[in-house]
């Protein structure tokens, strides 16, 4: 089973959340990961195509994913065009410094994308945390997230300090959940 | 193997095409399928509950799914608590006017709202019919939709005459998608 | 000068949120004021018909606005019909416990709304709070939302300690926003 | 009064949309207008900030504005942190070959980068079209789109051809309306 992430970080704070995600992932017996930055080289587009599920991870910027994610997904019209990932399952992730800012719209821009290639959606699965007042920052999901896992990273703070683990820990969690159920979807 | 279709509709047109996932989700086999209307009496959430996947479908009204439909979503908050929904497949489709008009922000809600529920949303799987000099309304997909099911009534005609056949094709075909993943996708 | 805002709250969090819009719409010279709770009998169609501005706000429940809140908008579909509230401002807020949740797509569905009445949408007009290592949950736009005002109650309180003051100060803003935009855009 | 339109267009059809926004804008006494196209050279921000309005086009590629057009977005963050677009008028339109398709997603992601720039969105003021028996392809406003001008082109058809003329006096229109209010709405 395979399970690759594509991401783009214009700082660092994305790619570490992606790092996280692949932990998950990794954490699934018979996994095989791989991590696909979109700011060292070419596409591999043959990566992306063998694999069971495709988790995408964009910062948000000006509202939205950032243009070189954009680009990855403009060019992704060649395999739309042949429908090379349908069936596969899906997710997405997404980091932005406010603390809910226009995260939102990334995730929905994705969960469209990915139902253009025809493929599945898997939500974050958490519930809610840091929504009462025994709730804190360190709570899993502690954004309130459902349709994928959002992070929050300060503007002047490097990827040394930012995400929080919480955060990190969430992405961890999607990335676990998506390849046991990739494992459980491929056909017998 | 039970496909529950949970829908709303006004004046008939968003029920012809839940007739329409019915019938092909109907097609498969090992399919039992639960078609309930919003319309009628109290909604029985223990048959979403048993069920593989959700197939929600609502008009779209003032830009969004209707009011009866988004009582039901409100309603669901006690088997959300629970999580009763979580990894079921779900889906969902919609009817209005315009030939675009606002369509796609139900089908986003609908998604959204899977999403809290934990669950995995699929996508219609189809290429966009009518884009092409060659192409028609008769067209499987005549509107283009990704994320769902589209269909387009004009306001003076019934549900007799609207949606156009084509448009009740279009939903057959996510019934049945969505009944041939939630087999694949059944616990082996 | 007439302001109108008219919402739903479900356990009186957003019903706080609404009256500190109203307290900063009315401290714009000239402003009338007139706040419309949707629990309270019949829609007052006419004091919206002669408002410059309407500001709509609803909680955020399964990741939309409220069922009532959402019977309104379908109500409006006769006014919708004469297009009698073209031109006019709008705005928007919700409340619901996630620090992010769903709130941006109840937003974004009370601007598609707003624009299906052709009115014309005013923003929060406020940079991030609370995105930085010096910033804090007393900020000023504490969660970070552009398209309106957000706030966030936690689950275990009641409406006389949440939302707390920040995102109370950040309503208040916009209803003064809105007010003065109103004033600068009534004819001559 | 001036009003600037900034658009990208990979094929030339967005670009015809352009134009007709372009005109309708000219149409309105007073107005000069300034037309961007981000394929030619360095995009000239004083022009921008020097307008009363910005209409924003881009075609939807893969379910959003195109890559060109969110470089744009992203390379704004300059003004953005200066709010140098506050107050301004915003407006938005965008082409695909569906005839819904994900538009609404380019013209939801057009409002939110409008809204972090504290701009206020002007929608585009048409009832729908081609939504009765008596309706047809050649109706303002045919696709039924309220959030800004939608056009449709067909796949195989350039730029001579598509977007067809009910499409471009829709794009007229949005024109049209954005300087008209934006007379309006100017320092007395």
């Amino acid at each position: 089973m395979k399970i690759a992430i594509v991401y783009h970080s214009g700082y660092g704070h994305t790619a570490e959340q992606a790092k996280a995600v692949a932990r998950g992932a990794e954490s699934v017996a018979g996994a095989e990961v791989v991590v696909i930055s979109l700011s060292h080289g070419d596409v591999p587009w043959d990566a992306l195509e063998s694999a069971d599920a495709i988790i995408f991870g964009s910062p948000t910027y000006m509202g939205c994913i950032s243009a070189p994610f954009k680009k990855f997904m403009d060019d992704s019209s060649k395999p739309w065009f042949e429908q090379k990932w349908k069936d596969k399952l899906a997710a997405g992730f997404t980091n932005s410094s406010g603390q809910s800012g226009d995260k939102l719209n990334t995730l929905q821009t994705l969960a469209i994308f990915a139902a253009q290639h025809s493929m599945i959606w898997v939500s974050l699965g958490l519930m809610p945390g840091n929504n009462s007042s025994k709730g804190s920052v360190e709570d899993l999901n502690r954004l309130g997230s459902f349709l994928g896992a959002m992070a929050q990273s300060n503007t002047d703070q490097g990827s040394e300090n930012a995400p929080i683990p919480s955060d990190l820990k969430t992405a961890e969690h999607l990335g676990k959940r998506v390849a046991t159920l990739a494992a459980r979807f491929r056909h017998p």
